[in-house]
């Protein structure tokens, strides 16, 4: 069952989901995962810790820590709701690199992986653009940087179909030649569903793996790989067309359940096959007609541009102990 | 039941698709409707034309010429086959201007409907902007414009959210100025089906109604409005996630119908309800969530890019006799 | 003398340089002409108002208000002064429109001009898409609007190489149809020098007049052609080389009066020539050559975007009394 | 004197500039240096190769290969001659290949050196974007590739300033883990003249030197650096303002020399002063006032997009023996 989990887990890249999945819906906590929930206006923090083995199968998530913002109100376009998640996921990121031992000093790359020329896929470049950057300023006049400023370089990979490169192996040439000590990555995710979509921010210490996201990622970025820590910052940004039909039969199938009785019947027969077997059933529908799309928001452009400044903005202020909120809007583009 | 057609029909903004539903997948003729379809290779052309109102009445559609071009394969990039549809596009606008009356020397104004900060509602704008424009010339030194070229003026109107004025009525009031003889109006549309997006081309003479399309267009770009011919051509780019969902559903329907006993059992009940109701149950279920988001294909910046540059290519060659498929690529930008 | 200054104004589009050129670089007060400075830290305001038929003729402008904002450091990037500057103009713009008498319900259609595919002729249609666009409320639901805003519409109306009809048709077309009792142009402009180039906010009620600008503009945007006030804001953007060029020749027979004997005699014969006649020596070496482009600064993209972004949010503050300095963000893309 | 020519050199990135300077004016043979000239419809092609230390102090340049196409009109939008220059260029680089000793079978890694948020800078990555990218094939199914393709990959480095890593070290790193035979780094320069800028396309064997181009970039891409060869293609995209102003003091010097008796005499004493002297003359005068600004075309946009297409095409063309003028619009974006 864990294998199957695992498997499925391919689906989703967000480590809520697979609790969910896991938990089936029930809240009660599962041996070897540490939660902690935080309930601000608007924005809903997941801290998930998957301690060892146990949690780690039983969650069908990798060993480490992940923290997620839940904004279902994001993709309302509200300014002032924009500021207090900045504001919020700069002090996630702070605590998050505290507690997994990153030093205020530490040289930080920030990879920001996709596709500049495919919108829902050009998150990651568009955050390292408006980073920033100041490793330049150390290499070239180290005595006459500012206290409170760190480290920061900033690249922008490409995808393997207009480079040739694997992004993996860009980035692990350019940081054994840079020397950072800590990697973030930016990345946008494919998502279990499409409320997710622009409105969740997930960050992690297990890195990118392999078959993640919706770009030809086949090798990592982790320690594994680069040697030295890995933060995956994730966006969900599109979702395949099956998982929308998917969950909305998921979703009819509770919403029937509830109300009426006629209904229920003709959709009920659907609990008697297994989740496995329904998204199996889906994709056999869709896949052949060459129906798999994978789709994003209409308002696609606004909706990046609009996440990617809160990424920005955060990191600029989370990275950067003399930049904070009062004053991120100058530093940050 | 034509009614509820109609009313079904703001769903759709093609004419082949309220043909199919009106035909129940049947091919035989419906009366005070004259079809036609010719199979050229990747491209199949269908020219219906709604000649009563019975035909109207069985097919949910205005009176009026309709020409779709669909092309399954046009979402694979290939140039070979983009210049194909360009040249088969400005082949049926020729024979279609010619079919409805419009002179050789008729002078034209391109409407290119749509938002351009919208990738999906860009279609429009974009066609204007590869058009080859010759009013000016017309208007500064007549007598020196050569033969084979005739008056084209363009315009994008922008949407009501940005310009504070429905595109409607900016379209009128520069009609009225400038007095073309015939409008061309090109808009992107909203899908009934994933497998049409940035595949199909709809050529008809009924204008731009009330509802259709994507945007926010109250008011008609018609003949009754601006009082002269207006062409509508159309391209569905987006479509709702719950058209996703119910189209799935039909397909799954079919699907299983055909193969699988036990499966079939599961969906069969489906059978039970209407399409209507079908329908209606997948937007009960996706609306209250706020789920019932418009999307578009994840690579939508080059979809659109592409299908833009094949509408600007055939119509400059429609337009201007001096303009042909060996030259027109000097004209387009 | 005044026809030759008429003519020569031609090359620029702001009245300070008018001023400037007029009063020989003295500052005594010129017959006809009211003229007030007032220098804020980085910003000079310069509030000139041409009073009558002497004036003009003295100036070289016709009769009108004129408020210019000089802002030597604005290419800096400085963000804070970015702020400081949608401040002083927002302030401007009230005291313009109260002191040429518009009402404050007055209704106001805002005019960008340009070519939105040209980066430094699009800073008109990029002000546009970051208004607050109202009108469409005050026609669908008038009794829902809130206090403290006004009717705002928008209108980008291309230029006649793209749409093949003049700007100022589309606009008195629409204005005619949706009766403002405002128009707002905003423009790029040439200079006449290279520190002016996205340095320089010019307010004026006298219009847009054929000939000014960049683009093709044959009839203007007048209170005489439209029937309704007409302001125009301009900010140069651009300017021809050989202004550059003449512009330099000045500068170097300045400087060198000053301090070098020998190099003072090279060009010291240049004074023997009139200004007049040394344009024309410039442009008579450049022209034939096809040199005469008409250039911009490198970083063209920033530095339009930046002004776009300071008028627009100064434009949002002062047409709408319920926008201002503490809450404009949230109106201001 | 040969210091004082490269000294000056750093102002031109064009070895024809510095032949011209290094001749002064005279088409005489200079030692050391062997040149050759063709002239195509429009289209002058210079071969200069400077073959030993005597030739590279004469012409102060770095003794190599240089290759440059001289296309005045290219500016003027000829989609036809577009499509001659793409196949001379692609034609050039081919020999130019052989007769440095390149192998056909020779790895290449394409290098977009620039900022692709700064038009003018966006050459080289907006080129990366164009090509026909193969490496992942070879990588991934060497035994399915086609004959008649060459192993091809691509990087857009980024700028200092948006990476705080210098491209150069990007490069190398990259370089090091993928192991081309050869590097082609394409690259936006700086011009000595506005009628250059958009209108010539170098190509060198001596790699991309330190404190050349608009961007900074201290470490070079260069054989002794890097290992393998490395081939620079050069556009002039830009000039500084004191270079318009220079060279046009140098026109009117000529121009009035034969023209005019009366204005000679007024120029004519710049003729006692050196061109060093001179342009140090105008640096003096417009550096101090913070008007030394670099500027480009207004129609930045087009030409940028136009050359990267051709210099794009032409790679596509001369790297693959695959891919020829008839079929390469369909590798080509």
């Amino acid at each position: 069952m864990e294998l199957d989990l695992q498997k499925y887990a391919v689906r989703t890249d967000l480590a809520i989901e697979s609790r969910e999945l896991a938990g089936q819906g029930q809240p009660q906590p599962i041996p070897g995962v540490h939660e902690d929930v935080e309930d601000l206006e608007d924005i809903k923090i997941t801290r998930l810790d998957v301690l060892d083995e146990t949690g780690a199968n039983r969650i069908g998530r990798v060993q480490g820590h992940y923290v997620t913002l839940e904004i279902p109100k994001l993709r309302e376009g509200d300014s002032g709701l924009q500021d207090r998640v900045s504001f919020a996921f700069a002090k996630e990121m702070e605590d998050f690199m505290r507690k997994i031992g990153i030093s205020p000093m530490a040289k930080v790359m920030v990879v920001g992986l996709g596709n500049w020329n495919v919108t829902p896929d050009s998150l990651g470049p568009l955050v390292v653009e408006n980073l920033m950057i100041t490793r330049q300023y150390f290499e070239l006049m180290p005595d006459q940087v500012s206290p409170g400023y760190r480290e920061v370089s900033g690249v922008a990979p490409g995808v393997l179909g207009i480079t040739g490169i694997e992004s993996s192996e860009i980035v692990q040439s350019i940081a054994e030649k840079t020397q950072p000590d800590l990697i973030i990555a930016i990345d946008a995710l494919a998502s279990r569903s499409l409320e997710r979509i622009n409105t969740t921010i997930q960050v992690a210490d297990i890195g990118i793996h392999p078959g993640s996201g919706i770009g030809n990622k086949r090798r990592g970025i982790t320690k594994e790989i680069m040697g030295i820590p890995c933060i995956a910052i994730g966006v969900p940004t599109v979702c395949y067309a099956s998982t929308i039909v998917n969950d909305s039969l998921e979703m009819m199938r509770s919403h029937l359940g509830k109300e009426d009785t006629q209904r229920q019947a003709i959709m009920g027969m659907l609990n008697s096959i297994s989740e496995q077997e329904r998204l199996q059933l889906v994709k056999e529908v869709l896949q052949p007609l060459g129906h798999d799309l994978i789709v994003t928001p209409k308002e696609v452009d606004k909706f990046i541009e609009d996440i990617a400044n809160i990424i920005a903005t955060g990191l600029n202020a989370a990275l950067h102990e003399a930049v904070n909120p009062d004053n991120v809007a100058a530093y940050t583009h």
